[in-house]
């Protein structure tokens, strides 16, 4: 049973500048989406911003297994009720992947609960992405350090939560520091940040990035399909009498 | 300094059902806030939601270190705004104590990022609640455990993130158990939620439970009184060149 | 490639009172063992305090990917060497199980790092385990909660050190409650310790509790079996050249 | 009432290497004493690993409120006996701060419980300490980078178990990044971890790094002297039977 997932983008960039076109061509969804085919495992589409109701949809999110989330731009224009929509199906067992600038999307932020900022940013830097989990399987293949010519600063400190796991913290050529790839819980769901992937760089079609996202895929996927049930708390009208002693 | 502490509650059983209004006379904000009013260290102030704005607005968010929140049966028509305005205050440095039933409210919920659901819960209940954490502040000088002979049963799966501390876990006389004092960090602030507080039971009238919310409003209470800074990240144009070598 | 499980137990009570040799013919790591016994992933074997090197030695050690840990009334007696080994083994990926009293072992309080103490006991009282994670493994197919007639009472505050994930929570029939089901990391290796299990009691016969503890194995299980290379930091002579900007 | 603050380092380098001797000439113990010296808070005193007992003994441990800890060349000539004993000590309340390459020494090794090895190390590198914890009372007053133009290399993976705060991270001239500062929970003790501190550069007479391990001290401190009782768990006879209903 393959794990579903959808790619959304903002898809404003690719569309209005044209060296960010020429960088994706086919949309940074599109990049993401082409970097998960060749994985047996995954059913990849792809949803964009400028697709009505935003590219969601109670249809869209029930069949979908993994969200990946990139945003930028356009990010206030996100209708509050995509937040909450997919806070809800996060808590349900949804997967839930944002990348870069999404740490400031309205969704990540719902489900961490935090400002998530960085507390800086530069374009035009040098990366370099460090494990910090040895045996996570996010980091399966990987090396330490992933090398990035090209990538855009952030950096410490990042306004986060209580983490579960840093996987990867980068370092720039600036000297700067940022927990570049993190985990959360929530509910039954599981939430992976990864910071690379600037528009202005092709992070998305490089192939260790391909690898880092689809070991994400893997891991953040549920372990069985959620059903949705809208379950509250049951009353519960006895207790337990047997558990007393007669 | 004081600490300036606004006890929030929807006041309405109160006013609507008079069995609840001869247990709360003066609301249930008004028996938290004269549990609270010994306490030279407090500066305390009581708003509901049948004022206008449902108590709330800058104003007085502008001037609260602490928020005390009660809610049970309108928190679906608390305004989304507020479960905003409190998140962002929160993160700013703001404590947030949510109290009982208000598991289920919108801030407390924007802030943690998960269902919060209690597997299940039963009126007319004995409970006890046992400390966790020995040496946790809002332990000091309470009891373990604090006996209720009428609470209100709350259950194990309750569904909150990756919590901080657990400093309290209660049991109940059908052989329930739950984490009924848990706190978490978001940001700059510290938040903690505890369970006891039925509204048919004068659980706030109880010295020792007046005791757990007074060390919590002292212990959720930021160093420095947050001066709410909009900030965003900071652009940074060039690298710290000196840190690479000659 | 099978699990491989080293059932160790300190094989005392079993040899020295009538009373627990009715209860446990086979000894207790003999109950745990052949609850283990149908599972298909697991191979299993048994070593006991009163053989050769106190059971252990690098030879088992090296073929073992589980251990599970039963000790009581001769911890005192365990040898600190062997406290060390499990310690380094953990770290380099190996599972830890502690089961009951073996909060007190030298083992797991190596590899924990606080006291574990548990605030008090008494023998002879009813307990429910309920399920406080509902989606972790462990607790597949475990009914919520887990009757048992007659057990041993522990209670809170259980001196643990910042735990990864509280899966079980407990409650007696004298109302206490106890983290019965939690998990750790430590290096490469998982811990989990469970609470259940006096000698009096054939708790180890109950084919939930087998359950609990197959789930168990299953889940410390390291994903690959560990090479234990016995490596230390790398001397890394050159900076990354590279990374600097020319 | 001050807080009894001991340092404790193991004075080889300075007494065996000429060239190290001349950059500590009081040790570095001595050097990090005079940085605590002229805090009204502190009443501080040393110890070294040459003198008897190894600078250690129940009189001194019994005075002793915050440790701080630098060992290098010789900590495996360090008795188990001392691990053992910081150890419950810590778990008791006693702070404890291990410096620089005291993460492979004993006692801090036993109170966290995994290896705690650097994945790498290089002589002769600038390093840069970021915040990552903005709020944090052990960043107060600390730039954020702190500049150190002659530092060692310490990199990732860090194989420290689950660790409570990560308040700085630092990069190096390579680009290495590294957890310099994070703090644990152990029993009712208080841990820190600090990076910085090679033998051959004069960190420790940096006055930020000294407000930084005066700022340790005072929040690794316990609110009040622990009595050390060497209480085991208790026995309890009787359930509460009160809890039952009638």
């Amino acid at each position: 049973m393959p794990i579903r997932v959808t790619v959304w983008s903002e898809n404003y960039h690719e569309r209005h500048q044209p060296e960010i076109a020429a960088v994706y061509p086919d949309g940074i969804h599109g990049a993401i989406a082409a970097g998960l085919a060749d994985d047996g495992r995954f059913e990849v589409r792809t949803r964009t911003q400028d697709q009505p109701d935003q590219g969601l949809g109670d249809d869209v999110l029930d069949e979908t297994d993994v969200l990946i989330w990139w945003g930028h731009a356009r990010q206030g224009e996100v209708d509050d009720r995509w937040a909450t929509a997919v806070r809800a199906r996060v808590i349900d067992g949804m997967g839930l992947i944002a990348l870069h600038s999404s740490l400031n999307s309205k969704p990540f932020r719902a489900v961490i609960g935090s400002s998530c900022r960085s507390a800086g940013f530069r374009h035009g830097d040098s990366e370099l992405v460090w494990t910090a989990a040895a045996d996570h399987p996010i980091t399966a293949g990987v090396p330490s350090p992933i090398v990035m010519a090209d990538s855009e600063m952030y950096c410490e400190p990042f306004d986060i939560a209580q983490i579960d796991e840093v996987v990867f913290i980068s370092s720039f050529g600036g000297g700067e520091v940022f927990r570049s790839g993190v985990t959360f819980r929530r509910g039954r769901g599981r939430v992976f940040y990864f910071g690379p992937g600037h528009e202005e760089y092709p992070i998305y079609h490089d192939p260790i990035v391909r690898r880092v996202i689809g070991n994400a895929v893997a891991w953040t996927a549920p372990a069985a399909r959620p059903s949705h049930p809208r379950i509250g708390p049951e009353r519960r009208d006895k207790p337990l009498d047997w558990f007393r002693p007669a």
